[in-house]
């Protein structure tokens, strides 16, 4: 990690959540590399990307590519997809804090809690990418639909992972995307967020409304 | 049910959290009978509740008595106790709500997601009661200790069970107690706000408060 603001890459950097991310983090500065499958549109969304005057643009590459070059990297891929690519990038975040946003889905019943056998897609991450990389979970319950504007989003970033430290570093990237993250506890905790995104996405479902989200109460001043 | 409030048994109702929330319904006017393993401590649970002038007193009792004359049973004790309980109410609660607040810590690490291996106390409680009774899970966020007092409490209940009917009798009894009670969905969702405790917990610690709590954002006014 550099003292000055570490390269964020984010793979599967075209979807919902990796635009929304990436767009808050290109505007805080952040130098970025949005991964793909696809060269082609990995280019493409980086150059969508609007950053500050003086930044240097986002470059778009392949996702084994993007983790090489990342000294942060981000998944923000679909469970089906995340082992897989998981696999693919292993030996160049070796080392790296790998922060996973995966909700383990069991589409089409996304609103019913259906957890993996690890529990936790971070538990089963980490052991897949092994002990010498750091997997840090955050960013489940946020509307990625929220973060590709520019409002105020009423939801906190829980932030799981066994050393404070790295939880620091990506309550760090939380706030540079306008959001309160908190420290959650262990990995293993993860499940808790995991699950709670079903949870939110019936309540959008029940309440006729486009993004519920989770407030921590009690701690002091929300954002 | 009755038209009128239901007769709420609170098992395991000397605990704090059969404290607090005996409390809130004692004040509201709901008929309680007050359930524990010893009848001389439910006799003196109940005898020290305030409930408002022309309302019966609380009742104690031992928890299968309890169980027999509530016409919706609200189960608070230990995980360890959990399976025990349920099989000496199973007969009395037959086509009863079951109203269950276990969130299964295991200690002492109980800041520590670890489910169960059906993932929820709450689908265990239903294996285990059949499907002659409606289990519904609630009250598994709420700090059992602002129960017990007269204070605004900035936390909702998220309230599972298969039925949406049920749920919206929860959610009436989660009024009673001042707290705004939110569908969350199937009772396999539970696992959501079962996990989530040990978060709370971890919070508490990690910043110092005595009572986080969870509000979900987005569907309009708390409260």
């Amino acid at each position: 990690m550099n003292d000055t603001k570490p390269v964020i890459a984010v793979i599967g950097g075209t979807g919902a959540l990796g635009t929304g991310l990436s767009h808050r983090w290109a505007k805080a500065g952040y130098p970025l590399v949005i991964g793909s499958r696809s060269a082609e549109r990995a280019v493409e969304a980086a150059a969508a990307l609007e950053v500050p005057s003086g930044i240097s643009k986002p470059r778009g590459m392949m996702n084994a590519d993007a983790a090489s070059v990342g000294e942060v990297v981000v998944m923000t891929v679909p469970f089906k997809s995340h082992a897989a690519i998981l696999d693919e990038i292993a030996e160049a975040v070796r080392g790296k804090i790998v922060v996973d946003t995966t909700v383990p889905f069991v589409p089409p019943k996304v609103a019913r809690v259906q957890l993996p056998p690890d529990d936790s897609a971070a538990i089963s991450a980490q052991k897949r990418l092994g002990n010498g990389t750091r997997v840090v979970a955050a960013f489940h319950n946020v509307a990625a639909h929220k973060l590709q504007i520019d409002v105020e989003i009423d939801c906190d970033v829980l932030v799981f992972g066994e050393s404070p430290e790295d939880r620091d570093v990506v309550i760090g990237l939380a706030e540079a995307a306008r959001l309160r993250g908190l420290h959650g506890g262990p990995l293993a905790n993860s499940a808790a967020a995991e699950a709670m995104t079903s949870v939110l996405i019936g309540i959008n479902k029940r309440y006729k409304v486009d993004g519920a989200g989770l407030r921590i109460t009690g701690i002091g001043a929300t954002g």
